[in-house]
């Protein structure tokens, strides 16, 4: 169906308008301007009309209205998402609706140990929630000062907490989904096990908005750990890291909450850069780990788990150094040194970005192939390695050559993703280990997927969508 | 499309028999027979044609010639299904495609931690591969001598390692499938994170066939636990057994393994009918829990913590006894009490069984209203309730009254299954917690859930198996 056709005139805009209330109905440009534009900006869209509806009953019938009137709707909750799945196309006949006015903690169940939660409610909203119930929500995200539950359901959001407590599709146990045809699908059930057909809630989970609406989530909740530490480590290589990560994860298994690799090089970045940082090691090393475990037992279990992981590896010599926080202050500069690194690159100059994942036991191979690709492209250029080992992902950068020039290095922007996204593939990972497909990557997942995958999404496109009004040009 | 129009002539059969060869192309009935029935006994098929392919080619083929001809095709493995979705209908036009000559593990990579398992594989062969390793497959069935890996996702398979490591669905991270045009889609990736659009896999794993044959799979491994403890509690009530779980879960977190509830009757049942085995606990209590807890660090430490838990527990009053298993042998017992329970309900008379879930805190108000449920079908009907109380789910079986007649309380099974199901569907709960829907609850499933939720599947079924060629007449 060719949307494209049908232009939003200003009495369709008044009869989406009268659904939610002219207050809540968006028209002036100034006031639209935030929404259309994604934090870096790469991805800038029109839309004549912002509405933010306030009950799911409104979504519903702006979605009826939207199938009648062939109306292309983007579905936004945080605006955080970084490759343009909630932003407008240029055309300027895309209509946004903001779910951020559904921000109600429906339920707390402590003894289910679920929430259900409404699509605009802010992560860290949640996570406080969760915290003055005597629980843990465990999704962490850089953005999650302002990213809503919607969009972190809709992107599968991943963050530091996915080794032990997954990414947002598994803390997912039920959704409730406005269809493009306004149809509610009340599927927010609180439990664990349910084998009574298909599983639509994973279709919605990850779909960026493409399929329907998410409105709410029931949403798994976990005690909160009695003890943890934060050690940061400093290795010889990522063989090395690997290795201290099997001892990890043998021992304190699912208590081994997060295992972040670094490379010398941004390590470096952030101990020039960032304001306050003190370096976590005294020594340089090449690479660095910050590992986290958590116990339930008690604070000097968690103590002891993180010094017998950590004795036994500077025992045996895979490890050459390593620090626990000695307090919860230090505990959180170890996090924030971790969380400086993406700003910290912006000092240096123009990048290049992936967010990639390969087999956990090929990150050692991928960092090698990869240099290599990227010295292919650009000798020069500087690879700024980093991420959650533990999950295989990592946000492999590049930064322009040290007295290089942005521009002349963005101009390598696609010959840089294919060679860095080539080594990907030849691994069996993946393009997008945590952001998603949106807009940026749309065009490469559908030109190197194998064409049967795409073929099963386009099914499921046109099965829920067949008037393709639900955030058309995104994903597939 | 009406397959049924389709009659399966000596040609056709010679076709595919040439696809295998001979010696892989049952025919003679006799030798079809076990592949016709289920375990249980309730569905009982007719086919002219078992099918054993050796390779994914095969299968491939198979399923080309069957798209070309209309060939409706009932994937089977192991045959140890509980709903009849591995059997075919009566028409005797239905060709069944055993998977259990794809029985390689292909790879096991224990870095990673995944291993890549060809649909065929018996599930204890993989749990003793794993083991072989170094490492742990935590699925666990009490059919896991027969069941095969192909089977268990396509029926998302539960058992008693739910709790800690999830179901089938949790274990897996890539498949690898037959379409039904006989297209092969390949995603068998060992990736941890991967949001490359739709999530497909989740639609193969519990569709049951129906919309095509997995035929490998990646699957999760773990470290193997340094130490277990397996202990019975005697309680006095549900609420208690609720509570021993929230202070089990606080302080084990991750490390609960099992916490299987035991009402009453079942546990004498099998103390009555068990050959050898031995009570538990000395004395006698309303209900009855087990409790495995697991540790990475050391037996010592999973010792502490069952010690730590249960003793807080007898402490407070929260539970009446417990014992923890002082030996492998008597560990052994404890669960092997456990797994005599449906055995030794068979002496007792016919019975009626639901495999139901709810929310873990509704477990107790379930109980009660359940119990209601039951005496307004039969007055002097006997529940016997046992399950995965940690997962919310219970195999709440209905025995004949002590001296009752099988057949006039088997013809209750209408009603009483409408009794105990409406109570919970009040509970927010599922009908089929891990069975699955084949033949068995088909039509309760169409009738009562949502209209919209089996709109969804049917389009789904449609997107993917547009000719319905593929295990028609299960699950929607």
């Amino acid at each position: 169906m060719d949307t494209a056709s049908h232009a939003i005139d200003s009495a369709l805009v008044a009869r989406f308008a009268a659904i939610v209330g002219e207050r809540y109905a968006i028209t002036d440009q100034g006031d639209i301007a935030p929404y259309l534009v994604e934090p870096r900006g790469l991805w800038h869209g029109a839309a004549p009309l912002v509405l933010r509806p306030g009950s799911v009953e409104e979504v519903s019938r702006i979605m009826r209205l939207a199938s009648e009137t062939h109306t292309p709707i983007v579905p936004q909750s945080g605006n955080t998402g970084l490759v343009g799945a909630q932003v407008p196309d240029a055309t300027g006949r895309q209509v946004i609706l903001s779910l951020s006015r559904l921000n109600r903690i429906r339920e707390i169940d402590v003894q289910s140990n679920t929430v259900t939660v409404e699509a605009g409610v802010i992560l860290q909203a949640l996570q406080e929630a969760a915290d003055a119930a005597d629980r843990l929500f465990p999704l962490s995200l850089a953005s999650q000062g302002s990213c809503q539950i919607g969009g972190n359901l809709s992107s599968n959001a991943g963050g530091t907490g996915v080794l032990a407590y997954g990414n947002a599709r598994e803390l997912c146990l039920g959704v409730e989904v406005v269809l493009p045809t306004g149809e509610v699908f009340d599927d927010l059930r609180k439990l664990k096990k349910d084998n009574t057909g298909y599983d639509l809630k994973n279709l919605f989970v990850g779909a960026e908005g493409t399929l329907g609406v998410i409105t709410a989530a029931v949403m798994k909740l976990f005690p909160k750990p009695k003890g943890r530490e934060v050690a940061f480590v400093g290795l010889a290589s990522p063989q090395a890291a690997l290795a201290l990560f099997s001892m990890a994860t043998d021992r304190a298994g699912p208590d081994l909450t997060a295992f972040e690799l670094i490379a010398r090089r941004p390590y470096d970045f952030t101990v020039r850069h960032a304001a306050g940082v003190v370096r976590p090691l005294a020594g340089d090393f090449p690479w660095y780990v910050l590992m986290e475990v958590s116990s339930g037992r008690s604070a000097e279990d968690a103590k002891e788990l993180a010094e017998a992981i950590l004795g036994a590896a500077l025992q045996d010599g895979t490890i050459e150094d390593a620090v626990i926080a000695a307090s919860l202050a230090q505990r959180e500069a170890f996090w924030n040194f971790r969380e400086m690194l993406p700003e910290t690159q912006k000092v240096e100059g123009a990048s290049i970005k992936h967010d990639i994942s390969v087999p956990v036991s090929s990150i050692p191979a991928f960092i090698e192939k990869g240099a290599e690709a990227v010295r292919s492209v650009s000798p020069d250029a500087r690879v700024v390695c980093f991420g959650h080992m533990g999950d295989g992902n990592l946000h492999y950068n590049i930064s322009r050559p040290a007295d290089g020039d942005d521009v002349a290095f963005l101009a390598l922007y696609k010959p840089m993703n294919k060679a860095v996204h080539d080594v990907v593939r030849s691994f069996g990972g993946s393009i997008s280990a945590e952001h998603g497909i949106g807009q940026l990557k749309r065009a490469e997942l559908i030109a190197t997927a194998p064409p049967m995958a795409i073929d099963l999404m386009r099914r499921v496109k046109a099965a829920f969508d067949p008037a393709g009004i639900m955030n058309p040009g995104k994903v597939v």
